[in-house]
């Protein structure tokens, strides 16, 4: 099955300003986005939010898109609830202007460097990562479905969804670098589009290393709810580093050490980022896989 | 003049996380923070703006405390305007208790390390920097008068009035290496006070190193006041080192340089900070000074 149609997304949260840049940036300079087998579309997600260099209004957009959870809410009101419709309407699978791919850009305040975000073990990802590793060979890959992006995110309305994370990125800034690697980034991805188009991905077996998300651990707090506890020190920007059992994760705020106190290893991905702090989360934390990409994936 | 009463501020800016927790702390631990000579109060500035973990609800609370400017306003129903008169109303030199000096705890995502904010080139100003300075010696200090802080901050309704700046931090965060950094530099402060008026403060000549405002630069904008430029590489996260004219300081998203066009160097400062884009500042610039400090400033 051919892809047909790319989204390109910028502004899914309105305050993360590579990627809203980004699309004003594709819109300009079409033709640089642009592939002779498919075609491509932009999307700023949540133009409110943008305006007011905020995350979201009322809800994160980026976990409102599964409309059967939904419908029983009452946040039906919210401004992003209906946002998240008018997206699904226009490019959803049965939407106006359905598309195959959905590329979303995103920015953290966490250490990831440049991280592909998957939510499915489909061949065509799987190819999508590798090809992506080989441009990009110190691009990480994790895995989130099982945190729930594989229902309630944007890019969950197409047949393929994936986000590309970079930081660490103050929200509410730009960075030139990590701009550009973005751009680098998905023009890697249409070039993969372009070429499973015409069928000439190379066929040869590869390795991919991928962090699957396996759960998230709250801040330390009082019984009021607030936070007593930061990211420890020695492991502050360490996002895809090695954490065991009994190395330190939190310091309280009168200096006490708190371990982690899991029974296995584990990899922390999105430590310390703002937006998780309101979400009771301080550290995700995935575990590593070893996967064969070959012919059977094809 | 004996200091009789120091009032320590936190979340002026309600997503400052660092403030905020130094100051719930000094509440829980007031042993750690009080002095023998004097009274040591404790506020959170901005406590909807604390909550809803933004900067401010209506407009900068670090700006609303020019009273005079602000009687003309349309700006008088505004929260932080409402509050800056309770604030000034409690702790203002006609306050119901007036405070002698003001120490407001802040931070940005820009890489100024550890920035000692101050309003004036009084005796006692000086002779501060100075203490601070010997106890911490990567200190900087950063001269803000001229920017309009002295009128309109928090820290300007005390007879003296500082602020710290930590980072590179994100908004919304924490850092356990930059909280340890404040709280040194808060008991630093308050150990000054306490030898101050005791009257022990050592009397040798030495020599300060002063940033002192002079401008600001803002953002390449296009006709619709859309930024179309970002802080280029060479100079993102440079707070403090010397930019000369013909030195790169902006990279636009199809990738052109801008460079520096003033006439003489300067130290920028503020690079890149998320709350300044809004006010049209992509980086403010310093003259650098050395002063002695001596005798004569006792």
């Amino acid at each position: 099955m051919r892809i047909k149609r790319v989204l390109l997304v910028g502004g899914t949260h309105g305050n993360e300003l590579i990627g809203i840049n980004l699309v004003k940036k594709y819109e300009q300079y079409p033709e640089l986005f642009t592939r002779s087998s498919f075609e491509t579309l932009t999307l700023l997600g949540n133009p409110s939010a943008i305006d007011n260099c905020v995350r979201y209004i009322d809800k994160d957009l980026n976990r409102c898109f599964n409309f059967q959870a939904l419908d029983n809410e009452i946040t039906s009101s919210f401004y992003e609830t209906q946002r998240a419709r008018e997206i699904s309407d226009q490019f959803g699978q049965s939407g106006r202007t359905p598309v195959d791919l959905i590329i979303d850009q995103h920015s953290t305040t966490s250490n990831v460097g440049l991280m592909l975000m998957v939510d499915s073990l489909d061949p065509f990802i799987l190819n999508l990562s590798a090809y992506l590793t080989s441009i990009i060979p110190t691009l990480k890959i994790y895995h989130s479905a099982i945190s729930g992006r594989n229902k309630d995110s944007l890019r969950s309305i197409a047949k393929y969804g994936i986000s590309i994370e970079v930081g660490p990125l103050s929200h509410g800034t730009l960075h030139a670098d990590l701009l550009h690697k973005t751009e680098t980034f998905v023009q890697a991805a249409l070039d993969y589009v372009e070429k499973y188009n015409h069928n000439t991905i190379s066929s040869s077996t590869t390795f991919l290393t991928l962090y699957e998300y396996v759960d998230s651990i709250d801040y330390p707090r009082n019984k009021w709810g607030e936070i007593h506890a930061m990211i420890h020190s020695q492991i502050q920007f360490k996002d895809f580093e090695v954490l065991n059992p009994g190395d330190p994760i939190f310091l309280t705020f009168d200096g006490k050490t708190v371990v982690y106190q899991g029974v296995s290893d584990a990899y922390p991905v999105f430590i310390n980022e703002a937006a998780y702090y309101e979400k009771g989360i301080a550290v995700c934390l995935a575990r590593k896989q070893k996967l064969e990409i070959g012919k059977n994936n094809k």
